[in-house]
């Protein structure tokens, strides 16, 4: 798996050299004589469309271009070249940040925003323009989700170069966090990947020694998955060839932190790589709530909201699976949480319904 | 530090035993001819007490009894009975569980239960009459927080017994769960505990090597510190003598999550050593928003009133410094953030706000 090492590293150099070319483009125009414009493609709500084919959405045809000759535009395209300036720095210098970094950051170079959001803006006009997801800069998120399993990965970061972890060291997981993200994987026992919506079934599944019974990796997402879990489950997939199972409660909130991890989000329709379109949502679905006699709560009137949103959704449209469990969901009007299956014992999600759900979602 | 292997196993031990002497209890009283009776502190508003010499809160005189005779406490009285026997079901095959489990759970048995909040309060009853955390029966919260630093723990876990990690082995910081705080401490070189209220500041520490600059352990709080991490700094403090300072953003939640790691919640009352009364609050202080000239954001009308309530906490009584701050911050209706700092650039609260913060709460 030599090649994998060749990656991590080639992708930085790739956005290293993304952040240049952006450089450059501008330096040549002024050295050319003319206000520095920029183009990149839109990201208004009529230029997001959803790709069957690619099963995620993805941006149209229009493009905005800023230029520097618009007084309008001269605040957002200064914005931006100093956004690309400290992500370059931060790449280069391998340290991370957050959003809230980067907009109090700006301070210290007299760089001024009006405030949070508008400071997150620019980071995904600069994620536009160069194809990388902020992560990809080391602007990484607050939350963090878990991994544990026998994978051993060798990091890339400061200090900790040519050391490696197996990921069962520590049986209560490891944070998914820039050092894991950016390492490589040197091997793996496992044949799957778990991902699970709720850290209490994840430490369940360690402690019933899921991981070995079903040759898995366990990833605990801890309810909606952050963006460098979600990139990091696809590289799971990619390079290791792992085939990617998803458990969560059996309601509309559920399925969709399923449905985020295999076609992504809307707000990310200018980034690839983040979505798993082969992972598959094994439960709980509502059909299980019927089949396993499951204790349940009534459906609120917010779930039943949120379920017609979904019916419409078109990522819910290309499996027959999402429909029918929308479906049944509006009939029942009842759903379950994982833990509902402790009433039969708490071993009994770990002895019976994962191996069948396992198998029948293959 | 042979005797520390001794107390985790001896814990355990005492634990099943106050469970044991429980059931013994009814037991012996239903073998004399008598309903049975159990005897408990009331944990009623007017039965909680701040105790100004152990800095927390203790539960006072009342106390309440429930009879099996008594037709309305037959069914509290049943359901704890078997809460006590499940708890010690979890202990003795060490399975860990969560208070939404114990609520399925009970289903497996035909123990009824209304709702979730009756039975977190029959759990919250078990507490009261052992004297041991719901953690001691190994139910968890679903909230996870982090360590990283020289730390080298020996596990007690099935399955990983004779294992030890040293907490510097994963640079994003491993889970603080079940395996963890039911470890013992073989070895340590650091000198102090830092617990640090967000993630991405924890992140930064580990990059910036603030573990070894400062010989420190850095712990992610992850907001308000889950009860089984402030009882494991609790534990860091008692058992390897480390002086703790904690770190919090500088408005009126960021000071409640170092005073609850000080001195504990109300709510645990009834409960001992969840709390590390010489743990010290080293900042964001309202007097370093000026003396730093932060980036502020204005209180708002909940900031406000959060500091007036506070202001006549039993808790902020005992050290001059609290009243001093939340004066402080009511004169300059402002709060500002742990990012804030990145204002002097991203290093600058490693380089130079911590050592002397760290030297001035000494």
């Amino acid at each position: 798996m030599a090649q994998k090492k060749v990656k991590i590293v080639e992708k930085r150099n790739e956005v290293i050299n993304g952040l240049r070319a952006f450089g450059t483009n501008i330096y040549n125009q002024l050295d050319q004589g003319v206000f520095p414009t920029i183009n990149m493609p839109s990201r208004s709500t009529e230029n997001i469309n959803y790709d069957p084919t690619l099963r995620q959405y993805i941006l149209g045809e229009k493009s905005v271009s800023r230029s520097a000759r618009n007084i309008r535009h001269i605040k957002p395209f200064t914005q931006l070249a100093w956004a690309a300036m400290f992500s370059n720095e931060l790449t280069s210098q391998r340290k991370t940040s957050t959003l809230r970094d980067v907009y109090y950051s700006a301070q210290a170079y007299e760089m001024t925003f009006t405030d949070q959001q508008e400071s997150n803006n620019i980071i995904t006009d600069l994620e536009t323009l160069t194809g990388f997801a902020r992560e990809d800069f080391n602007i990484f998120p607050e939350e963090r989700s878990a991994i544990f399993g026998d994978l051993t990965i060798g990091y890339t970061v400061p200090g900790y170069e040519g050391k490696t972890l197996n990921l069962t060291s520590h049986p209560d997981g490891v944070l998914i966090g820039p050092a894991l993200t950016s390492a490589e994987f040197i091997n793996t026992k496992a044949d799957k990947v778990i991902a699970i919506e709720k850290g209490a079934l994840f430490t369940r599944f360690i402690e019933e020694n899921v991981h070995n019974k079903h040759k898995s990796l366990l990833i605990s997402c801890g309810g909606q998955a952050p963006r460098q879990t979600r990139s990091f489950i696809r590289r799971l997939h990619d390079e290791l060839g792992l085939p990617v199972y998803i458990l969560t409660d059996g309601d509309p909130w559920g399925m969709h932190i399923a449905q985020v991890i295999i076609s992504g989000s809307a707000n990310a329709a200018h980034l690839r790589d983040l979505n798993t379109p082969d992972a598959v949502w094994s439960g709980v679905w509502a059909s299980d709530i019927i089949e396993y006699k499951l204790p349940t709560d009534p459906l609120d009137e917010m779930d039943i909201k949120r379920l017609y949103e979904l019916q419409k959704d078109p990522r819910y449209q290309n499996d027959p699976l999402w429909q029918r469990e929308i479906k049944l969901f509006l009939k029942i009007r009842r759903k379950a949480e994982q833990e509902a299956f402790s009433r039969y014992g708490l071993t009994y999600i770990v002895d019976e319904y994962l191996p069948t759900k396992l198998k029948d979602t293959k």
